[in-house]
């Protein structure tokens, strides 16, 4: 037992929060001034900042740190890159300065392990090097996404097409100006057996039928140049070579691409909680009332203890679930992946609500705090309700006296 | 012991349910698409349906309800009164239609008990009658406003004048075209004893050397047409005739003030809460997964019954807390005041989180929870903190053992 | 809207407060010396000084306060009644010195209800004069008694006999010496339909064939001289006329019998949460550490005024729920009865465990904390586990909006 | 990174499950048959059972675990004995099985440590054969023992000998009848700086003045055999050579001590709670109610899925704690240290109620889990109570900000 990083993490370590405050923090109130704020999103720009510092950062050797090939990527597996991806979660633009953003990483990552050359050459390279960006489209409106079974869009095959029909949204980063691709996913085979009945397709932003409704508010705002996007797919004809691995594997790569995905956020999320507790005590500190400073009324402290404390057990369960995956695979991390999926963004939540909470009418109106309140409440559902993950440790918990539904 | 309403309090309920679901939710959509969204306060319009329905409100007798006087207002206790304003709760735009908005409702309280005849004349009766509105200034932004001794803007005698100076932020309506006058806090005497150093005074949002710098988001969002404005009063000059109670008497009058504004808040933040409960329940019966209901997944029963048992306690302490303000005044209300301060925006946060939980993505991009979100956690903060509420509980709970510090 | 109590609970309130402080807590100390304890509870002794104080209280008028009849108790609504109870909540004798102890107060309300003259006189006479003590068989080892319908036991109709047969256990009180009565529920009719299934017998303690098997402990405590019994009723044979209310009318009876017995449960928790709070501030004053009172250090304060503002919220509930059963009925009272059936208890456990906390070794050691830590932890699963009262909050409450489940 | 344990203790730990699971579980029913319950301390005799154990266990190599030398132990590190100590953890019976139950651990570390040759001959020798056993005299009744500044009692230096006066309580073990010494810890010199006035000083158990006045109970229990004592010292006499390391080294002695007797408690809660965790599982899915088993009802599954998360977080960081221990010493794992003295014992907490309340009636009656309600009710207090550890958390954190208090 041992909880050091390895040699290779804790030097990337220290060179990434040497860029992080070097160029990173500082850029941050120039990205904010440089965005563009519309309610239309074909009207979004991408702050010019942001290139600037992905050409720093790549130079730096800080780029594609997520992707597990030593070729395409930084060749770190989850351990390593788990304690980077929670130095990134200092800051919102952090992970795209290193080309480390979701959706791009996971669909990276499916394009690693399930794409064909083919789409390797067309979609991953470009992704890779930062030049495009990319979407991924599964859930729906009109049903509850928790449950996977209840999809409805389409994808069928048409000769050597494949058709596309369907409504999806929360698609983050389709409002982009530089996204090129969604990957979709939908029913190919209603026939088919419960986990054979869905696929995944690469489809192109421009394709014809693809109309993009509306961007999503997040308690009310849009998050250009990103956003979130709900799209109609109306008869929408792509290549039948654009199935990632086939009609019929959307579970199978789906499978694959939740665990490093959701050990990112809540290694990010981690990062963030550490960014707020970091605020809460200068704050704790810095502020006096009745002649003390904050720190020494009430209950502070035990405020802070607590945060110390839940953020501590959270990064070690998620940094066993990152060793587990790279030990024992997906199953074998199963529980301790929707154990921090459930965690993780419960203690950002308290912890931003805290650091609000001591800084008082400023803490409502300081836009850092107030991002973080809506990351922590969006990771609370994105990719999986609390409600879903629980049920899922119990049920893996009952499973082990005796096959319980 | 009878916890029914008056039969009074039991007919004007019935009245304004009416008028509610007949005309102020209906109009709720035409609202907010009426409304200008502006980064530039000055551009703010007050949306027309607004004056349309305060008119008819008017003419239906739904008006200054909260004013207990017969002449100016409906002539009702705080106990009559608690359970108007919790259905006026269930809609933002609702309190300002029966004018009986924040903080027109403090101040108008204020003059009507404190205020010379001309104050009455030139800045009540215009206010009552819906035709301004007004500010109140006392939270400054350089110290903790918890401690009220902090204060640091000054209102000097200076002949037959008072010579206004300083800083001051979250003086919410500020930025409503309509908003007139302000009611200013600040240190008159710093020699005089602890509680005769305040004063108010009244002062016109033309008057010169007052600025407004800027509107302070809450969680980005600016809340117009009314704002939270961060104003400069630089050698603001007004009459020594625009005191209230004359010079010192600040803590005297803001004494008076606080009862009965805190449980207009709290049976509001009631009236919300019972909203967020109700979407959350037409959620989990109106939305399945695994071939259910929501309702009768995982642990969501237990989370409608803890909302439902939340809100009926934090309701009756509120009402006990009315009652005991209307029988024993405020030092017999003050345990109860306090500690419904602390639990109903508490309560309410709660069951918001919870509705905006279940409704999965819908529930971050929901207009009405992302607002009730940002409502809920201002009132935790709003009027004194959590903690500064809880610190007087307890030091009220140990004084019945011995005068302790 | 009114929260005094009425008139004449005032002055009951005052004379059992001077009696509590003058009579009852004085001879605790006498009557935990004068407690028999053995494992055998054939050895058990009422303390003699419990008997004289019960000749005080009757002397005094303070008898049979839970009784609303006039002849047979004092005649007072669950309203009056209420504050009383919380009253005798501060004592784990004092229930019994006022002749208000379970299981007698609600047998004796049954008897009172639904007895024949006959039984009224041979069972409701001497247990109103406390003579005789009583127990209650309702729940069965084998079965979860959360859902009654689970019951096994039986009682059949033989000729004009009831032959009674079947394993019961926490038969409270069936230890006691002076006990003479259980009231048995049990299956007469399994083909009935699901509500008239079940009837109430009388069974005198000496009937051939009861068998006490053992006593419960209670987190290892026996509860001498009353204990928790577990019976065998083997071919127990009693005559028809011990039916109460007739065959087949359990539940019936069992209906009426629900409401008043958890309102007084509830205030007697919560005033024994009252004492507990008592005894943290008095600790938290009158202890110091690291030059400090207690009461100044950490969260302490909050702990404190958390302790309040539950207890507070608890009573008000609970007296509406007392005030809706006198005005609207067992029906009328429902989801009130069940949230105060799960808050009270869980207010008492969380202000006992924060009195042990602040007592440090002290407060594990405390015979009195002590008690009320098994007392707490025990009510949330007497009459009804939290769980199934959550439920049906939550039913009722997701009925408001269709007939759900 | 590497979240295995070592092979070695992968081996010890495998042979002592077996050991527990063959030898100590089947045990338990026979040791608390043969064990005498008495009011009378001197009449408690140790089960025989026990000692058969012992001689089992010392055979089978599964000795001294917790001792990191070679040669008088085990020679593990405390990241190799923790889970040794979780699995001692799921009996109360077990750790004194294999010589591994407190207070003799820490003493025989002490002794280890800084004791003389002739103390190691005198009393670590047969302290470590399992011949004798031993208590340790800390805490006093009339002084918060949280703040050890406060300490009383007097080990004074009077020519060759040593003269102890005081007064202390919760001699833990000092009723066992093989309990042969103390370490006790007093004031030696007054006047020396705050850390070097305590001395520690072995006490015979025989020593004249030494008079045990009672044993304490635990909720009304007096965990025979071995008892917590409350002592006087009159004029005890010890030669100087008792003391431990030399006077004034009592502060010294102590912190050494602390460190992996907190990570052997809460391992040990760990186990525990992992042992509640189990018996809650089984329940539900053994019994049921409305037709289905309890794991399928309410909110159950929530529940036990909260439990896993938190025992799983609980432990991580308890291991990295022993693991820091082990590699940076005790200031390197302060802070992990404080914070799993705060939440190991609080999760068994709130996995011990849970259990109990799904057990339901039969849960307050169970003698296991009553005996954990009492365990972990005493952990969240003893050695530290949470409000002590959560302030030194919060102290640390605020630390890395600026000097704070």
């Amino acid at each position: 037992m041992d909880f050091d990083h390895s040699e290779r993490a804790q030097h990337l370590m220290a060179n990434l929060q040497r860029f992080m405050q070097d160029k990173v923090i500082p850029a941050e109130s120039v990205y904010y001034e440089q965005l563009v704020h519309s309610n239309d999103w074909r009207e979004w720009k991408v702050p010019p900042v942001m290139e600037e510092l992905k050409a720093e950062a790549k130079k730096a050797g800080l780029w594609n740190l997520f992707l597990p090939d030593e070729n395409y990527g930084a060749g770190l597996d989850n351990r390593d890159y788990a304690p980077l991806a929670e130095i990134m979660g200092r800051s919102f633009i952090a992970p795209e300065v290193f080309n480390c953003a979701a959706p791009d990483t996971g669909n990276a990552e499916v394009l690693y392990q399930y794409g064909s050359e083919g789409q390797k050459k067309q979609w991953l390279e470009p992704l890779l090097d930062g030049e495009i960006r990319s979407g991924f489209a599964m859930t729906e409106p009109a049903v509850a996404s928790s449950d996977a079974t209840n999809m409805e869009a389409t994808c069928e095959v048409d000769g050597d097409e494949v058709v596309i029909n369907g409504q999806k949204w929360w698609t983050s980063g389709a409002g982009d100006p530089r996204c090129k691709f969604l990957i979709f996913m939908g029913v190919t085979d209603p026939e088919a057996d419960r986990h054979h009945r869905h696929s995944m397709v690469l489809v192109p932003m421009d394709a014809p039928g693809l109309k993009i409704i509306r961007m999503l508010p997040v308690f009310g705002h849009l998050d250009e140049p990103h956003g979130h996007a709900e799209i109609v797919f109306d008869n929408v004809r792509v290549p039948a070579s654009n199935f990632i691995a086939g009609p019929g594997k959307g579970f199978e790569v789906a499978q694959g691409r939740l665990g490093p995905g959701r050990i990112h956020h809540c290694m990010r999320a981690i990062g963030a909680a550490e960014y707020a507790l970091e605020r809460l005590c200068q704050r704790a500190l810095g502020r006096g009332a009745f002649g003390k400073p904050l720190a020494n009324l009430g209950g502070n402290r035990d405020v802070i203890a607590n945060c110390r404390m839940a953020i501590d057990q959270a990064r070690l369960l998620t940094l066993k679930a990152a060793w587990a995956l790279d030990k024992h695979g997906t199953f074998g991390a199963i529980t301790d992946v929707s154990a921090i999926k459930v965690i993780a963004p419960n203690v950002l939540q308290m912890v931003v609500d805290a650091a609000v909470q001591i800084h008082g009418g400023e803490g409502v109106a300081d836009p850092q705090l107030s991002r973080l309140m809506g990351m922590a409440r969006v990771l609370r559902l994105a990719d999986g309700p609390d409600e879903v993950h629980r049920g899922l440790v119990a049920r893996l918990e009952l499973g082990k006296y005796k096959p319980a539904r």
